[in-house]
């Protein structure tokens, strides 16, 4: 058996120890936990110089530089974070359902974790801090493996959090932090203990772990989201939100990456948009009637994630072309229509097959902490189990609890008895 | 593009239309196929007449005859069946939750359709019109294979659902049926345009499935399902639950497969367990110490499904050893506890990591109709999405829906406007 596999079966075993701790020691774990990290600036400070400065060495690229960086800043934001899950309810043995189904026969469906769960996450370590403490509070034993810029702040943080869970009473194993990119490619091979796979990344890596296992991967490849601006629309609020969802953030799976707009508003609005767009330093990209019109290079394919201070636009006939454009080349992540047409929002939002759809608003919006879920594990385009930004409920699966009195099936079989089916409430 | 990958991509085009069908229009259409699968029922018959004679000719075994007959009994059940779909709540659109994250900005968590599925399922013709139905229902399009054996039968049955469907207001291309082993194959394939796999048959099938597609698949590959029998029980009890457990009906994926019983009842109680057993022409297998204790043969191992008059006899020095052992050897399906005592039916029903868990009742109860959902899909032993038996709930995603009036993340981002996020009632 491999180290992985051995770790593996190690963190299986854990977690179902995990799934029946009380609330108040998984509590006290994560509020030990975040006096530990403060406890622990110093190490943590002197790792993250260290990472830092390698990174450096290495010539890495500003905004890796400013993510990579761990300080006072973003300790009190992890350990406020913290606080913030102390205070959400307990994720597990909630009831969903309660039914009846004869005299003395009671079934509920009642949230159980998920189990072990692999996260595979960028050079954020602020985000090691998150996941570990998300799967904690849901009773879930994880694989963490961080971007490998990160490796000595990941490593002191990780050791600081195992430690404490351990000490407050979490079982041995809760939790592994793996260091290698062959280590990866190992979990993917342990679908006998490994339940679920979150991996955040470039859409290339994200893709490559959907192909390379039989484990259930949560998650998007690519964000290529959408605001359609309908002839009807508010012209300011239009504006306004589209400068925000494009230029707000442009690395983000949630920019708007493509325009969609009525014809009719060519002559009339669409050139005020363009102007705008390029006085924000933003690269047009059109359509055949676009390019020429304003100049610019046509689009070269419709499903494309800039990341940048870039977008495409076309013009569409109006909110059918509109939609089907968005079902077709679209990443069913988010997308947006701005209009004053009760009636053309809820078309949209009603056809438009994507995780968020939002109306008069920014894409930027479709975020787990921005929704209001405390942290986020990522954002799913998959449409079973979690979609859209996924929080402390999609860590969590359930199971259904019978309680019986010596009944047996043979007595329904042969009609002797019927089933009542008397849905409670719950 | 193939026969099949242009199918899928109408499937696809349809299902965006189904998605925004009302609930009249639904059920309308449901009302409109029983009818006229009533009146068909002479072409049915015939046709069923044919796929009987096919398959007498070619020896099949009696059970298979048995599932592969569509009479008067077996059209009223499934009428009937479409009759209680046609009560249910609608199951698209429900709001799961509603949060106000500023003033005019507004959340909700709604249901949607999953897109379209692919069923594969065994030789009962009936299996078809209550999958095609359920999908119908919640607004999925569909691709169907069944039994090679029951093809003409299949073959009339989904000419009647299809066409009369689309008379009734539903997009063409919203079901497709499936004839051959390649076109499966071919399915396997169009992970662009299929949501979700939902495969019914045996485990080597289940298995093939889930390693040759990159769709998620929902279902079991098998049922080793336990009923462990503590000390502390009321033994008449015991001994009539764990009967029917067994040999109620043998060859489904909810019959106990493995009996686990304390080491303390060997001599007062297991010899009464094992006549009762045998009196039923159950066979025993059993660990060393029953194997010599009953002379029987060894259980050759602990992960086995019978689907037989067959069981495997283990004995446990208490409940620890008894859910250390399901949680190894099980398949997460359903397992049952026979005690007297509230605290080990609870410690049980927490830490055993099954899709049902069960106590003093039989393990045959885990079943979609029996726990009150109407028809079941298949049952789940995933713990992502849908678990245990899977009825319309399981066939339905969710996205988010945001209200705004020209809100922009900027304005947050700056801090000069800050989140409410006030949860609603839904």
């Amino acid at each position: 058996m491999s180290d992985i596999s051995s770790m593996a079966a190690a963190a299986k075993a854990a977690s179902h120890k995990m799934a029946v701790l009380d609330s108040e020691v998984k509590n006290n774990a994560l509020k030990l936990i975040a006096e530990e990290l403060n406890a622990s600036s110093a190490k943590i400070f002197e790792a993250n110089v260290i990472d830092i400065k390698n990174a450096e060495e290495q010539n890495l690229d500003k905004p890796l530089l400013k993510r990579l960086k761990f300080d006072e800043k973003k300790l009190k934001e992890v350990t406020d974070g913290i606080g913030s899950l102390i205070g959400l309810d307990e994720p597990v043995g909630r009831k969903l359902l309660h039914t009846t189904l004869d005299d003395g026969l009671e079934l509920y469906r009642v949230t159980s974790p998920i189990g072990v769960i692999g996260v595979i996450f960028e050079s954020r370590p602020d985000a090691l801090v998150q996941i570990a403490s998300l799967c904690l509070k849901s009773s879930n034993a994880v694989f963490l493996k961080g971007g490998r810029e990160a490796e000595n702040t990941n490593k002191v943080l990780a050791d600081v959090i195992y430690t404490t869970g351990v000490k407050a009473g979490l079982p041995e194993g809760w939790l592994h932090l793996l260091t290698t990119r062959e280590d990866v490619n190992a979990m993917l091979s342990l679908d006998k203990y490994i339940d679920l796979i979150i991996p955040r990344g470039s859409n290339a890596f994200v893709q490559y772990i959907m192909k390379n296992t039989l484990i259930p991967v949560m998650g998007h490849a690519d964000g290529v989201c959408h605001t359609y601006i309908s002839e009807d629309c508010d012209r300011d609020l239009a504006l306004k939100v589209l400068l925000d969802a494009k230029t707000q953030y442009v690395s983000v799976c949630n920019a708007t990456e493509t325009l969609l707009i009525d014809e009719s508003l060519k002559a009339s609005f669409l050139p005020v948009i363009v102007a705008a767009l390029r006085e924000a330093d933003v690269e047009i990209f059109g359509d055949e009637q676009v390019s020429s019109m304003f100049r610019c290079e046509k689009a070269s394919e419709w499903h494309h994630e800039y990341l940048d201070y870039k977008i495409a636009i076309k013009l569409v006939s109006g909110i059918d072309e509109a939609i089907e454009h968005i079902n077709t080349y679209g990443s069913g992540h988010t997308d947006a229509i701005i209009t004053s047409s009760k009636e053309k929002a809820e078309k949209f939002m009603d056809s438009v097959d994507s995780g968020s759809v939002l109306v008069n608003c920014s894409t930027r919006f479709a975020d787990g902490f921005r929704y209001g879920f405390g942290a986020e594990v990522g954002i799913s385009t998959s449409k079973l189990h979690a979609r859209g930004p996924v929080g402390l409920e999609g860590l969590v699966s359930y199971k259904y609890k019978l309680y019986g009195n010596g009944h047996i099936v043979a007595d329904y079989s042969s009609g002797d008895k019927k089933f009542k089916h008397i849905r409670r409430n719950v």
